[in-house]
């Protein structure tokens, strides 16, 4: 029977590999590691890129945290039994922001969950968001990922790109944060898929973050830019900073958790920027690329 | 009798007073106006200064919106009163980023709110975010604002100081945003004091603006800096978007009514940055600065 101990071993792993993978990518800068202990219970190596060749600030992070369940858990975990009392909890979780305007920043994250009331899920997702949205790189991405999902199961990469585009939204902006990826949670063991079943699946998913990335990191490294791609790269970074501290579940948990706030917080670019009013010129590419931050575009037609 | 319209034309009066003397002083820029509408009822100009001699970027609101009471403001408003049917709302708002990291940031806001069912209060207040806190400069600040708030009240300046600490406060980074300042709301008519008396305690607030930071603008420019204080300048930036979007009560209001999201939002930096684990050089005035970012303060000693 597949343990806790499987998966969280599997995932330190997993973050040894990626860091491994990125700096032969970046070829310059390599990762500094922070571990750090929780005080009720458990803790995580964070370990952060910066100013490397390519990466301009990244992190890579692992922890395993475990304890009394608090009450605000309670209620997400949707179950009255109140016998509940211990949870675990442990995951990857990457944000990388390059130098390179035409590189995109990508996240991803896998995590796992259970209590001793034999509640158990995974949850995770990948995502792409890049300053400027090459069609051709947003059709490798999402093809990459419905690969991967339909081995497991074709209705994978529908529902979870779905999920990724309601999740990946700046609704004050009317924006989604970049042309989305796949996300899902709570997935549980079920008469049709074993516990089994489902880490193979979130292992596929952390697996594919090395091959995707480093070849847009490889490809688009290349690619020439100015000024003023770098200025619409600042923009579109405080964009992203908007979407963390504004939206995202896994920073308010952090934040209303007491967590290890650099390690929350890494996932925040070096410089971002917000210019009052700004609006692209008609028909450039900054214009072209707020025209495909949205819902429901397809990009695996 | 004190009328709604009174209120709203003496705040469009201190915006344009306010626009001038920064015009001014910084003796560079000038104000861009949007004026704009609400749907529902009323509007705003919005005024904004960018790329200034002293200013880099810096906004001064005024809004005036009415309409229907929307349900989780009537809970706000802490009444059953179920035939409370529509709100009027008024106010002026300022934040100014300074070019230089020796000038501090400065935020003000004055507002007025009263519905049909005759509830009525005054709300602001203004506080100050050095990014080198000078001791001097904190004592004159503080000074002048209890100077300002005696003239009305011998606990006005005590009671307000705590509640500006207690607000601008960074929960999960365990800091104040600055050095604080005042900060008040639902002051209400009362047995004590009527409606034409709180007003004029928020005119004095109002008008105690300009000579405040036409001070610190006029001195502090002078004072020579170099890169490492403009690298902190931009790590204290970044802490003031993380109060701003995380925990500031007038942006979530903004964020959650479909507010004018440009005019909500003027208050970030035109750049700011995070560094991983940055740490100040002990004995640095960086970290003399980090250790003077608390609550209870006294600076009128």
């Amino acid at each position: 029977m597949l343990t806790k101990e499987e998966i969280t071993h599997w995932f330190k792993l997993l973050q040894d590999n990626i860091c491994n993978s990125l700096e032969v990518a970046d070829g310059d800068s390599t990762f500094s590691e922070d571990c750090w202990e929780r005080a009720e219970g458990g803790g995580g190596r964070t370990r952060i890129i910066q100013k490397g060749k390519v990466i301009e600030k990244g992190g890579v992070a692992y922890s395993a945290v475990h304890g009394r369940i608090p009450q605000f858990l309670k209620s997400e975990l949707q179950t009255n039994n109140q016998e509940l009392e211990t949870f675990y909890a442990t995951g990857v979780s990457i944000v990388i922001h390059p130098i390179s305007p035409m590189v995109p920043i990508i996240h991803m994250n896998i995590r796992y969950f259970e209590t001793d009331g034999n509640i158990k899920w995974f949850g995770g997702g990948i995502d792409l968001t890049p300053h400027y949205i090459d069609e051709a790189d947003a059709r490798f991405f999402h093809h990459y990922l419905k690969k991967v999902c339909d081995k497991f199961d074709v209705n994978y990469y529908t529902d979870f790109k779905k999920l990724a585009d309601d999740y990946f939204f700046i609704k004050h902006r009317n924006e989604t944060r970049g042309i989305g990826g796949i996300f899902f949670d709570h997935l549980k063991p079920d008469k049709d898929r074993t516990a089994e079943q489902l880490f193979e699946f979130v292992k596929a998913i952390g697996e594919c973050f090395v091959p995707i990335y480093t070849h847009f990191m490889n490809k688009n490294k290349l690619i020439a830019y100015g000024d003023s791609e770098k200025e619409w790269q600042l923009i579109r970074r405080g964009r992203y900073v908007e979407f963390n501290l504004v939206y995202d579940r896994g920073t308010k948990f952090g934040l209303e958790t007491n967590g290890r706030i650099e390690s929350i917080l890494m996932s925040l670019p070096q410089m971002a920027s917000w210019t009052y009013n700004y609006k692209p010129t008609p028909n450039s590419a900054e214009e072209k690329t707020l025209a495909l931050l949205k819902k429901d575009v397809n990009w695996v037609l």
